[in-house]
Order: structure tokens, then sequence, then C-alpha cells
């Protein structure tokens, strides 16, 4: 059913959805997960003083969110030693994604990204009337030279790099990205999500100089912070990038629990360290499961690990599927040769526990049925 | 400093900001307000129970939240008598307000409001480089018959219209908005705003065939149900409008807390109804006060009063700001004649008697400015 009345763009959109969430596959299932380790949250939590602070701040919520987020931008401001006019503090990585996507490309704009990398920027390129230009995944890493080089060819306004990879959890070293700004085309914007850079070895986070109008850098609380569920992304770079949200964005669109615990989440680096470390013996853990099973994880600086299935995406996705039917809920890369994997997040042991039962006997169904 | 890579819409919107927050007043002051009654916020809170669940709720913000908001659509079908897929969820009205005018409006694309009404969606109007036209007040009441004949001259994709109105607090029946659904244009939508329409007499709500595709309907927690710190709000309509906001809408874009407190919020009709009596005698208190003073209230369906201060805009805003140096945060209307009037939201008995100590002092000010 189109309507008329929209926009000729509008009108050609599909209604898509980047994901399909666990609770709409629970609804379809009619069962709950026992693990759920598919979305890339964190299931170590937020830190107990943000809980606390979004507690108490509950029965205010009768007042509108501070149209600033000043409290939090100076956390921020604290935290990276950047002047908050050089932070824009947003609905989530997504929220930013679509007003920066709106703000620089127009109808017929190029943009420039890896096949199979995150979808909801897709999304947003799509929306907007952008069209969007792969390159693929190099020994699944991104592959930067490929992308500078895209860009040039297809004069790109956006080159969207993910640093760490989202769904391949692999990395590159933050000073090789600062040096490839100099093949960025004049003309490029370099959007840097970094929304796992939290999860990452020191060394990987772009050492980039915040006034350098060619990158615009993403982060998250909705990672290493544990607070998915409360919409708080923030975005750093130049002031001429980053004031121009001001010109699109919903001043007061913030809830205002959570401004208030992203900023006692930010001022709790302990708590981060605590989740960061809990992290890395969740991904030894499922990469030993995976060995265990005969599979190959790989390498990752995120919160999740890609593991290899040894086939092609047709038998991963049958792995999928039988965890799935086993209440795992896992993700798995939309492109080749990356669909070769499943996604699994990290998760505390009794998780881990339940997708090590379950895996050997999805991996059981799918030989079988590979047959 | 414009950013060339933008798009020639992006680069030719100012940043700006619809409305000055009250913490960003208080920042600029130094000191915090006595009394927020400036931005229609309901001073008497959210229903205990959805407070309950968000505190329940709140350890598990690790979690996004779902991204069909399905529990509190539920809940809307069962208050409003509607089926779930005539209902979208988003990120209050001003969220939802975005995505529509992104779906409707393109460059050069006419929009009809009136002059002085919602500073948000007109916003958002230019914001997709819409053309914005508008029609007078008559007897500070939208003027129905005008907007539609405006909508036929100018052949305008969308028309706004709130009821109850902001910042006037007028009202019609809602029944005169569904006879007049007759006289709008062919390739019109009517944006029927019913922010405030909790707080108005019964028949304000306009009866609208939810299948019928000429008219969406908006809603939110904001305001009666206390939660504008939330960010909820919802669209009723036809399938084909209420669908298209998958086109576009961020699918995970709503806090996990806001949409469980919401739903809470919304089975709490209880609460509500004790909210619409506090606010009704409110209500009458500003109004008490206004003619004790010498000034004039104007009727409203609304949870706020706007005074008739008598004289001009220019006399009007010397009072508003007469009152914000006595601490006490108000609005006014932007857009003459309503701008003869100060705007004064519902609050308990402690700040009314905060407006009242201080309304004289700031009127004996005005007047001597006055001279």
């Amino acid at each position: 059913m189109t309507d008329s009345r929209q926009t000729p763009l509008a009108q050609s959109l599909p209604a898509s959805v980047p994901f399909v969430g666990p609770e709409t596959h629970e609804r379809q299932r009619g069962a709950p997960f026992v693990a759920r380790l598919g979305a890339n949250e964190n299931l170590f939590g937020v830190s107990p003083k943000a809980v606390a602070a979004m507690q108490a701040s509950a029965a205010e919520i009768w007042k509108y969110g501070d149209a600033e987020s000043y409290e939090l931008r100076q956390a921020l401001s604290d935290l990276h030693g950047v002047a908050p006019d050089h932070i824009m503090v947003g609905e989530g990585i997504d929220g930013l994604l679509g007003n920066l996507v709106r703000l620089y490309v127009g109808a017929g704009d190029a943009v420039v990204t890896s096949l199979g990398a995150y979808p909801t920027f897709n999304y947003h390129v799509a929306g907007f009337g952008g069209v969007l230009h792969t390159v693929p995944y190099k020994d699944d890493h991104e592959d930067i030279a490929a992308l500078m080089a895209k860009a040039h060819e297809v004069s790109a306004k956006i080159v969207y790099l993910a640093n760490p990879d989202n769904p391949m959890g692999s990395w590159h070293r933050g000073a090789d990205i600062v040096a490839a700004l100099d093949d960025l085309p004049e003309g490029s914007l370099l959007l840097l999500d970094e929304a796992y850079v939290e999860c990452a070895p020191a060394g990987t986070a772009a050492p980039v100089d915040v006034t350098d109008p060619r990158v615009i850098r993403m982060r998250t609380l909705s990672k290493a912070y544990g607070m998915a569920g409360a919409r708080v992304g923030y975005a750093m770079g130049a002031v001429e990038v980053i004031s121009a949200f001001h010109k699109v964005r919903n001043h007061f669109g913030m809830n205002r629990c959570a401004q208030i615990g992203a900023t006692e989440a930010i001022k709790d680096q302990d708590w981060l360290a605590h989740v960061q470390a809990e992290i890395a013996t969740a991904r030894d853990e499922i990469s030993r499961i995976a060995r265990e099973n005969g599979l190959t994880p790989l390498p990752s600086a995120t919160n999740f690990v890609a593991i290899d299935c040894g086939h092609d995406g047709d038998f991963a996705k049958v792995v999928l599927e039988a965890l799935v039917a086993r209440d795992i809920f896992v993700r798995m890369p939309f492109a080749a040769p990356q669909n070769r994997c499943i996604r699994v997040s990290c998760g505390p042991e009794a998780e881990r526990a339940a997708f090590a039962a379950a895996l050997p006997l999805a991996l059981e169904e799918a030989r079988r049925k590979r047959g």
C-alpha cells in the first residue's frame, strides 16, 4: 500500500528493518531465549551507580531532558580531554547516523562502506536517497585502502569505517586510520564508528585531532557501558561538523533518565574496567567452546566473537537456526564470505554454558542436513 | 562555518533551536528557577506504578528496547479500541513529526499551519525543504476553515492542526474537525496534534475513523501522563500512513525503560483522572491569580493558561522577563496577536503561590518601563 501523497523517495523505500529484535523472535517462537547473545548487548550490565541515578530520577521523568545534554557532555569532555563544543550527544549512534546522513547525503550522492558492514548505516543512506558503493572485506578486515580508492572513484560524500569492525570483530591500529586520512578525497567525510572501541586493545582508538574536519568519530553507551536500551551515543569532531547537528536534531529528543544514567556511567571508569575484564574472559571462553567443536573463532576486539563454521553461508545459517531452535539467540553476518560465521555476543558463565551445550547439537543437526 | 560537503539544503539551514530549555536558562542565569511553569510539563507527575516499573527495569537497560514497542502498543490498542497496526510509537511527538514530514514533504512542497502554532513542526518542515504557509488565528482559535482554504490554494502536502491548541489553550469540538475533513484537498494529509487532548472537555478528541487515510492523529505521554523526559509519543491512523514510518524510523530508537513506564502509565487511568482533576484546579487558580492582577486568562483545554496581559507583545515580553528574573519560568507565544499573552503551565500550590507572589511585581515593573 503506497501513499501517493508521500515524496517519490519515500514511495520508493521498502518498509524494512535492519535487524529483527529478540523480543520479536520470542513472540514468533512463542518461547523466550535462554541466552540472549545475538545483539551484542552487554550482559555484564551497566554501572550500579548509573542504575541508582536512573532510579533516583525516575519520578522526575515529567521534566524534559536538557536540550544540551550539558552534564553528560561535560563528563565526556573530562574523559576525552576534548572541549564540549566538539561533542554531540544523540539518541544512540543510530540516531546520530540518521542525522549525519541527512546533513551530508542528498539524492544520488555516493557513499562508501564495506560489503557486509553495519546495515543501519546503509538503511539511512538509502532512506535519504544516497547511492551505496561497497568494497569487500580483506582477510575479514575492513579494507581501508580499498575504501579510500572507492571514495576517489565515486566522489563519496561519506566513507564509513567501523573500528573495531562489526560483525567480524577485527580491528586496525588507530594510527593506521589517521595515516589513511591523507588518502581521503577532498569533499569526503570519514565516519569512524568506534562503537566497540572500549573493548579493543590499546592503540585501537584513532588518535584523531578533534579539530580535523575530515573525520567524525562516533561512540556509544550501548556496548561496553551496558546501556543499549537507553539510546545514548555521541559524536566527536570539528566544530563545523558537530554544530551542524543543531540544524536537524530533535533538541529535546534525549530521555532524561538516560542522560543522567549515562553521565554516571561515564564517570564510573572502575565499572568499565570490570566489564572490560569480563568481556576479555568471555571472548576467551567463547573461543575455547568454538575450538572444542572444531570451529575457528576469529580474533576479536569487540564484545562478541565471530565463529567460522568452516563452510559457506548456507551452512552457518543452519547452525544459527539450530541454535535459535535451542533457545540461543545469536546472529550472523549478512554478506559473503563473512557469512560463513556466526556471531556470538559475550555473556556470563550461565549463558556461555547454555551456548556450549547447544552448539554440538546444532552442529550435528547442520552436518546431518548438509549430508 | 558552513561545511561545503553538506547538502545544499543542509547548508541553507540555520543552527536553530525551537525552544530554549529551562536548564539552559538556569545555566545562563546562574540560578535555578523556583517555579518551572514554562514548558507545559506536568508537575503533578507520572503514575507511581510507572515510576516503580521504570525503577525495576533500570538494571536491565543493557537490553535494547523492543523494536515493535509491542506491549505499549497493546496497551494503547486496549485503551482506544484500535488495532495495533493502526498505532505507531515514536520518540515523542517531536520524533514522529520529523519522520512524518520526511515521508510527505520534499523540497518545495507546501505545508499549511497557523501563524504562531507549534514551532518544532515548522522546524521539521524547513529542515526537509518544505515551504510553510500560515493562516492567522481567529479569536485565539486555530481557524479550521482558513487552514482548509489555504491548503487548497497551495496544494498542501500536510495541514497541521493542534486540538487543543498550543500556545493559546483553545479548542474545537472533535466533531467539527471530522466534518472539516470533507474540505481537505485530495493529496493533503491532516496532521491532528492532540498532545493536550486528555486535558480537554469531553467531545474534544476528534472521532476520526482510524481507517480514514486523510488524517493522522498524534498523542503523547509528555503532557497529562507526565512523562515528557521519557520521549514517548504515538500516532494513530490508516495502515498505509502508519506503516510508512517503518521506512524511515530508527527501529531500535525507543528507550526501554520509557517503553515499560509508558505501558504502565497508559494502564493506570486512575492516576490520569487524578492528574486531570489537579490540572483543572490549577487552571482555575492560575486564572484567578490573573484576574486578581487585572489580567484576562483565556479559557483552556490544556495543562496551561494563556494570560492576556492587556497590551502588545512587547509589554507581555517585559512581564515575562520580569517573571523570569524572579525565578518563575514561563513562556509566551511567538506571533502577534497571540503574543500579547504569557503562557503559564499548571502546577501544584507551591509553584502557583510563587507565581502569584511574583506576578504583581513583574506587572509593576512592566508598567513602569512602559511609562
